[in-house]
C-alpha cells in the first residue's frame, strides 16, 4: 500500500521564513493530532522535499479536511502548482542533529560535522528550536578559530558563489563591510563610487535592514533600482566598475540568512558567528580584497579595544585561510555617524557629501574618506599612505559624484522619489550641557518605530552631536513618520528615554582610536 | 493620541502552545511588515496582555485588513471575545533576558533570576526560539545542583499547589513516577490501587503521552474517564483513597509543560531539567512521599549505572531540600515492560495483573509489587523489607482488582470500551537464535507511527522477550492500527530495523542491577 496524498492548497499566510503546513483536524487520510507534537512533518510532491512544521486547522476557509495547505515559505519552497499531490509524513530528523547535541554536549565539531549541518541548515531541514539550539551551542567561547573557518567554509560551500574574475576580468574585487550596530553609517554608498572612480572593481551587494532602521540596500532603494538580477549586476559592474545592489537575489551563503532570523530575536551575534556571517557572503559574493569596519564605542557591538582587538584577530585569522585579504580597522562608534537615520535621511546626508555641500555631515565624509583609502591601497600601484589623499582628490573634484550618477542610472534611476515624513516631533535638551551621550541603540529604536525602513522617508535626524554644548529647549533630534501609529510609538520610546546624555565636557568619553598617529 | 485598536478574530489554528497573532499585509492601521521582523509582538484587550508570533496574511478570508486575528492558543490565553477592540504593540523582550543571556555567557544564576525566568515562561512571554536558547543554555553540565533547587523551587510557585492533608485530612501522599523512555511500563495503573488498598493516600496525577505511544492518563482513559476537575478528584480520593487521573486541568507547574514543548523535539532531556520538571510536578501535585523508578539500559534514558546514580544524588538533594521524602529506585530498562505498547494493549496488561490471569506478563507484575512494596514502606507502621509481602498478599487476595474497579467506578467507568486495532502485520524472527536486544526507542517509535496512542487500540503486542530463544519465522511481536497509512508508516519503520536483535545466548547484556542483595 501506498502513503496516501492531498492536494496541496496555498494558504496565504506569511510565516517569516519558517515552512508551516496546515492540516485539518478532521482529515480523513491523516491525523493531524498524532503528527502535531512531533512538530515537524515532511511533506513531498513532484520528487521535491519539504520540511515543516504542522498546524491545525479546525477552519475549513482555512485548508479542507482534504487538503494539504501550505504556508507562503512553504508553498515557495516545495515549488508545485496548487492542487498538485502530496504526501505528508513524520519528519526524520536531521543527520546532523547528531553533531548538533555533540556541539551542546561541549565538543568540540570536525570539519564534516560543520559541513554536515550548514547543509541542513541551508535546505531548510532546521526548525527554528533547533536553530537556536545550534546558535546557542556555538555562541561566545564554544568555537575556536578553526571550528569558525570550518563553519565559514561550509556556509560558502552551501550557496552559489559569483567569480567576478571570470565574468568581468578585472584585477581584484574590493569590498568594504561594517559588522553593525551604528546607525547612519552609510559609507559603502560612498566609498563604492570613489573607489570605482580610481578604476578598481567594486561590486557591492549588500542587504536590507533586518532590526536596524535602515541598511544599504534601503537606502540605495530611495535612489536606483536595487533587485537586480545577477546578470545586470554584472553588465554594470562592467560598465561603470560599481554596483550598489541588493544581495538577497543571488542565493549566497543561504545558511547565513536563516542562521540571522534566529540570532536577531535571540539578541546573539558572538564572534564567532559574526565571523562565519560576513566572511561567508563577502567570499560568496566574490570579494578578493575588503576593508573591515569594528566600530567601538558604550553602545556599539564591540564595547572595549581588547575586545575589537580579539574580533580583528579572529576575523584576520579565517581571512587568511579564504585567501581573502583583509584589512580590519577600529573606528569610532561613540554615536551614529551623519545626521539622518532612516533611508530617505540617509541618502541625503549621501549625496550631499558626493555634492561637496556645505550642510554635509563631516563625520561621514571623513570615515568614508578614511575606508576608501584603505580600499585604494589594496592597489599595487597606490604607495601605502596615499589611498586618503587619492580618495579625497575624486571626491572633491566632483568625479565621485559623477561616478555615482553613472552607476544609479545603470542600475535605473528612481524616478518618483521617496519624500520625508510629514508627520514629526521634536525632542529638545530640557537644560544647559554637553552631550557626553548618544545612544546608537536607543535611535536605533526610536528610528525604527517611526517606520523606518519600510517607510523610507520616516526616522530621525540629529541635529546635535557628542561634545556639543546645547542649552535648554534646544533642538536634539527631529523625529519623522508617515503614519499616525508609528509616530505614538516612536514618541512613547523618545518619552521613556531620548537616547541623549547631558553633563559636563569632560565627561565625554574619548575615542577608542588604536594608537597616536593612527588614520582612524 | 492613543496607539489604535482592532476588533478581534479568533482564526480556527492550532499552533500547538504557541500564540500567533495574524495581521492582514494591508492593515490599514498597523504596519505588520514592520512588525514582523521583531518576531514578537505585544496584544492587549480588556487589561489582558498576550505575547505571541507575528504571521502577516494576504487573504482576508483568514483575517481581514481591519482585524487582529488570534490562533486557538492566543485567543485562549487572552481570554476576550471575538470582535472585543485590542491593541498590537512591538513586544519588549522578557525582563529576564538579561539573565537568560548571562546564563548563555556560562555564568552561575541566582535564585531571583531562575525565578524571574521560570515567571516570564509561565506567562508565555517566552518564543519558541527563546525556549530553546534557555534549555540549551541549562543543559548537561550547565546547572549546579542549587541551579536546579532553584529552578524547581520557581517551577512550583510559577503554578497552583494541592494540599492534600488539608483536603483530605489524612497522613503522607504518596506517589511514584518513572523517569520515563521504557514502553509499556505502567506500574502505576497496578501501585494505585495496591498502596490504596493498604490504607494510604494515593492519588495520582499523570501526563498523556507527548513523544511516546501511551501515557499513564492515555491507558487509564480506556477504562475511565481521566479528565477530573480538582474538586472531583478530591471527593474521589476522600472515598477510595487513590484516583487515576490527568493532571493537565490543574495548573501544576505550567512552565514545566511550556519547556517540555521543547525540550521533546529537541531530545534534550538533561538531569538538571529531568529533575526540576518530575518534582516540580510531584511538589505542586501536593506528593509528601515518592517513589522514584530510574531505569537503566542500553536505549534507556540512563545508560550506565555511575550515570544513574549521579541521577539519583541529585534527585536526592533537591528533594531534600523540597522536603520531599524520596526513595530513588534503579530499575532494569533493558526492554519494554509486560507485552503491549499502546493505551488498550497496555491497559489489557495492567487488568490481568490485576485479576492474577495466568497470561499476565510477570515482569510487569513483578515490578508493579517491588515498587508498590517500597510505597508501603513509607507507612511507619510497616517495617522494612515488609512492603513488597503486604503488596504481593494484597494483589493475591484480589484486594487490588477490587480497589480498582471503586476507583474507575468514581472516575466514571468508560461504558464503551476502546477496541484493538483491526488491521496487523507481524514481525517475525529471521534466523535461530537468542534475542540479545529489544530496543525501546524504535519499538516505542514502530507503536507511535502506528497510531497510539491518538488510536487507543493501535500499537505492538511483544509476543517475545529479552533472553528466549527463537526459529525462524516465530512471531516476535504484532502491529495493530485503525487506519492504512498509519499501518504503512509503522511498516515501514519496522522493515528499516525490527528493534530487536538475536544473537548467541551470552551475549544477552546483564541487568544493570546495583548489588547483590538488592531488591530490584
Amino acid at each position: 500500500m501506498d502513503v496516501p496524498t492531498l492536494p496541496i492548497r496555498r494558504v496565504g499566510i506569511d510565516t517569516w521564513r519558517e515552512s508551516v503546513v496546515f492540516l485539518h483536524r478532521e482529515c480523513p487520510v491523516v491525523r493531524a493530532a498524532g503528527f502535531q507534537a512531533l512538530a515537524k512533518v515532511q511533506v513531498q510532491a513532484n520528487g521535491n522535499t519539504l520540511i515543516a512544521v504542522l498546524n491545525v486547522v479546525d477552519d475549513a476557509a482555512i485548508c479542507e479536511p482534504r487538503e494539504l495547505g501550505l504556508s507562503e515559505e512553504a508553498f515557495r519552497r516545495l515549488g508545485v502548482a496548487p492542487g498538485h499531490p502530496a504526501r505528508i509524513e513524520q519528519a526524520e530528523p536531521p543527520a546532523s542533529i547528531a553533531a548538533l547535541h555533540r556541539k551542546i554536549a561541549g565538543e568540540r565539531l570536525e570539519r564534516g560535522d560543520l559541513h554536515a549541518i550548514v547543509q541542513d541548515i541551508a535546505a531548510a531541514r532546521y526548525s527554528k528550536i533547533e536553530l537556536a539550539a545550534f546558535v546557542v551551542a556555538t555562541n561566545q567561547f564554544e568555537l575556536d578559530r578553526d571550528e569558525v573557518f570550518h563553519l565559514t567554509e561550509a556556509m560558502i560551500a552551501a550557496g552559489q558563489r559569483i567569480d567576478w574574475q571570470r565574468e568581468v576580468g578585472a584585477g581584484p574585487v574590493v569590498d568594504k563591510h561594517c559588522i553593525g550596530g551604528i546607525p547612519g553609517n552609510r559609507t559603502s554608498m560612498l566609498v563604492v563610487p570613489i573607489v570605482a572612480a580610481h578604476g578598481m572593481l567594486c561590486p557591492k551587494t549588500s542587504s536590507r535592514a533586518i532590526t536596524s532602521p535602515a541598511g544599504t540596500a534601503d537606502t540605495m532603494e530611495v535612489l536606483a533600482e536595487v533587485e537586480l538580477p545577477l546578470e545586470r549586476l554584472k553588465e554594470i559592474t562592467r560598465a561603470t566598475h560599481g554596483c550598489l545592489a541588493w544581495g538577497g537575489t543571488a542565493d549566497l551563503s543561504p545558511a547565513d540568512d536563516i542562521l540571522i532570523s534566529v540570532e536577531r530575536p535571540l539578541a546573539i551575534d558572538s564572534p564567532g558567528q559574526m565571523v562565519a556571517s560576513i566572511l561567508s557572503k563577502k567570499v560568496a559574493a566574490g570579494s578578493t580584497h575588503l576593508v573591515l569596519d569594528i566600530p567601538v564605542g558604550p553602545t556599539a557591538k564591540v564595547r572595549s579595544m581588547p575586545e575589537a582587538q580579539r574580533l580583528k584577530r579572529l576575523f584576520e585569522y579565517v581571512a587568511g585561510r579564504l585567501g581573502l585579504e583583509l584589512d580590519a580597522v577600529i573606528t569610532d562608534g561613540r554615536q551614529p555617524v551623519g545626521r539622518g537615520i532612516g533611508p530617505v535621511l540617509e541618502a541625503r546626508d549621501v549625496m550631499r557629501v558626493l555634492a561637496n555641500h556645505p550642510e554635509a555631515p563631516q563625520d561621514l565624509r571623513q570615515k568614508a574618506l578614511r575606508l576608501a583609502g584603505r580600499m585604494i591601497e589594496f592597489d599595487p600601484d597606490v604607495r601605502g599612505g596615499d589611498g586618503y589623499r587619492i580618495a579625497r582628490d575624486i571626491l572633491e573634484s566632483g568625479r565621485a559624484l559623477a561616478k555615482m550618477n553613472a552607476i544609479i542610472d545603470a542600475q535605473g534611476r528612481r524616478t518618483q522619489p521617496f519624500t520625508l515624513g510629514t508627520l514629526s516631533f521634536d525632542v529638545t535638551a530640557p537644560a544647559y550641557g554637553t552631550v557626553i551621550g548618544v545612544d546608537n541603540l536607543r535611535l536605533a529604536r526610536i528610528a525604527r518605530l517611526s517606520g523606518a525602513p519600510q517607510v523610507r522617508g520616516a526616522g530621525v535626524d540629529l541635529h546635535v552631536k557628542l561634545g556639543e554644548r546645547v542649552r535648554p529647549g534646544q533642538l536634539l533630534y527631529r523625529v519623522l513618520a508617515q503614519f499616525d501609529a508609528d509616530l505614538e510609538f516612536a514618541r512613547r520610546m523618545a518619552a521613556d528615554g531620548s537616547g541623549f546624555s547631558l553633563g559636563a565636557a569632560d565627561q565625554v568619553p574619548r575615542e577608542y582610536t588604536a594608537a597616536p598617529g593612527e588614520v582612524l
